[in-house]
């Protein structure tokens, strides 16, 4: 004769047991825990068809679970990882061929970027590799990446399409960033590692050369034939609204369009100048506004009060020796910051978040725990799935970053070295 | 009948072919190699009993060893790697107990140094924990942090003891790490991925809390007793002279005695206010002088003109978001700069080298080639070496890095994740 549980058992399909530290980041107070991120000491969690439907003390798991004789029921045992939500990396161009280490070096010697364009180096440099490149090699390349920011801890990466420039590349690169999803998720079925993708289509990020001329007809293509016939290929429309890329008009136009066919919008605001790119965002109820270097206090407010997240990307400034925006300052004007790393072969080769949280932490005035925010549930927001992912909590899914810690308050303060141990998807 | 080589056959142990770019770091001039960092193209090296004795083009390897029919010649394939000489990381305290997190995030938080000591915080936190911990327990966690190391590419390190700062303590330390040393040397007979290790007493790190009231005694056990019996045990002395730590005068007694008794030496000089430091090292003849982020240009002259090397610790400004010393201005006076990692759990926890060369690049000024020599060739000097060590020319031993990279200029540009594939040491 067995002893009845004494809560009502729950229906589970895997268990993760052995968790010293389950960093929740929960939006809303979950017992036991405590802090700015929810933590839990000496954890376990249970996931039903892919969700979240437990957490709670390691020693309350055996007598929920395991007394309910449920068949094929997975056990994990974290062996005493520190656990966190995976990092939600909601701003990467992840598809491109070639690199620019020339460029860059030429740039760190004090080349302008103006003169590096006048050489026809730059972006187009990539945009040329890019459309060269077949589609075999390109979706090589980008698993290549995806899996290095895997092995970082990134479980969701949101991948820009914007080197192929016109219909057929475009196409094509979106087509490799719906692949590589697809792949990721057949993936998952043997070794629980899925990384999840979000694929944007960057109607506006250079004017092509071959347009240099015809100005009104790469937005002609853009608005009356891309877009429409993108609409299931891509989640969000973003544009590169900047002195050197797309005026606020053009933007406007792009963006506006793409919000009428259901994409959802974002916008790369405020970079290198005040281009006016933030207050596009607030106006048109972006997702997210990325950038952000030069945004005024009257554009942040103007994100703040239309719920547009602020994404910032601490390897850009890393990259151009460009200062650094403050998070401080957007902290305390009460915006929502994500961090992202947008990996890209022009202005921040890393596919490691980790990184970014270094950086945030050293040159942009944010605490461990802003940053850990800002890289898990607040990405999950710049992507508008935060009902899904992004913290531990019941009812999310299961897509957790491993830790080879004692205390997740070592992140950052060890660094340069990859700290995670391994990500885990449950389904 | 076969044809006689043109050449005279050379007697090697082993070959390595198959090297995409072989990046020499060669102070004199290879034939066929280019740039400030000697690269060579499509190349292969040859080694006998632990040394290189060729170097040169892959397409000329084979007629030079293989026609000579010699028995259990090794052929290394190093599938089309680019190669450099393994990191020589000059400075480090790897052999510690503890953790000093929450002390830095409360630096971050704007708590100054002085409040945290008043706290009892602080270095003493690893004083204690250290003699607390078995020799077991630090052998392990140096020899991880060790592996660290060598998977980001570091073939040599320096260890530092000096959280011992008693007789028993600081023999005990400077133990494990020759035990480290013996360790590294037995596992590199199966696995060739040794690590050279070079002991370092640090007699003065700080005052330990004990002798607060007899600072003189402290002085008098160092002197008379630790140095002459630490002999053989330790390669270098080094001495903390700051005003927190040392004066200049307790350091050149210190110092001196070390010299007559043959310890090479090296001086922490000049990090937090001008101490003095550099002017020492310039008069005691010391092999490096390290830190200097308050030398003035008369200091470093005077360096120069004692042939001491500077090395410059980057990771302590990012760690305390303080200004990053100048490498440009060494450089431009004539110095010879070498890169370390500090490695330590107050003011640097950082095991890799690549993320020194990043932070030097980004924020001191260097460009890839100066970071590289930094941290190869001149780490080498940093530790009276450079016959041996740092470069990869006829005559030196064979300590490799190995990177999956189509160019070595993709180091730094491409940042925040491992480049390096393995490290290479053939006896
Ligand atoms: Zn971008
Ligand atoms: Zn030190």
């Amino acid at each position: 004769m067995q002893a009845e549980p004494v809560q009502p058992p729950i229906r589970a399909s895997a268990v993760i047991r052995n968790i010293k530290q389950l960093v929740t980041v929960a939006q809303r107070p979950i017992e036991g825990a405590s802090g700015a991120l929810q933590v839990l000491n000496n954890a376990a969690l249970a996931v039903y068809h892919g969700r979240i439907v437990w957490i709670g003390p390691d020693n309350e798991a055996e007598p929920l679970f395991l007394s309910t004789r449920q068949d094929g029921i997975t056990i994990v045992d974290a062996q005493g990882a520190v656990v966190t939500p995976g990092f939600v990396d909601s701003h990467t161009h992840l598809v491109f061929a070639g690199q620019r280490a020339e460029e860059f070096h030429l740039r760190r010697a004090g080349v302008s970027y103006a003169e590096l364009l006048a050489q026809g180096k730059g972006i187009l440099t990539t945009v040329e590799a890019t459309r060269k490149a077949d589609a075999e090699t390109l979706l090589a390349l980008a698993q290549r990446r995806l899996h290095l920011m895997r092995d970082h801890g990134t479980t969701t990466v949101e991948i820009k399409s914007g080197y192929g420039l016109d219909r057929i590349n475009e196409e094509a690169c979106l087509h490799i960033i719906n692949n590589l999803k697809a792949l990721e998720e057949r993936a998952s079925s043997s070794v629980p590692q899925q990384v999840r993708v979000v694929p944007t289509f960057l109607a506006a990020h250079v004017l092509p050369l071959e347009y240099r001329e015809r100005r009104a007809d790469y937005l002609d293509l853009v608005v009356e034939e891309l877009l429409p016939s993108f609409v299931g290929l891509a989640r969000f429309c973003d544009v590169f609204c900047e002195a050197e890329a797309f005026t606020v008009e053009e933007c406007r136009r792009i963006l506006s369009r793409a919000r009428d066919l259901g994409y959802h919008l974002k916008i790369h605001a405020d970079q290198l100048s005040p281009s006016g790119g933030a207050r596009l965002a607030a106006e048109l109820g972006a997702t997210s506004a990325d950038h952000l270097d030069h945004a005024s206090d009257e554009d942040l407010k103007a994100l703040r009060d239309a719920g547009v997240v602020a994404t910032l990307l601490p390897g850009c400034s890393y990259t151009l020796r460009s200062p650094y925006p403050s998070a401080r300052r957007l902290l305390d004007l009460g915006l929502t910051v994500a961090l992202a790393t947008d990996c890209n072969p022009g202005t921040s080769y890393c596919e490691n978040m980790q990184m970014m949280i270094g950086l945030a932490m050293a040159e942009m005035g944010m605490s461990l725990e802003e940053a850990l925010i800002a890289a898990t549930i607040n990405g999950a927001k710049a992507l508008a799935l935060e009902e899904e992912i992004g913290s531990i909590e019941i009812g999310k899914r299961c897509e957790l970053a491993l830790w080879q810690l004692e205390d997740y308050r070592e992140i950052g303060y060890h660094f340069g070295v990859n700290l995670v141990q391994s990500t885990l998807t449950l389904l």
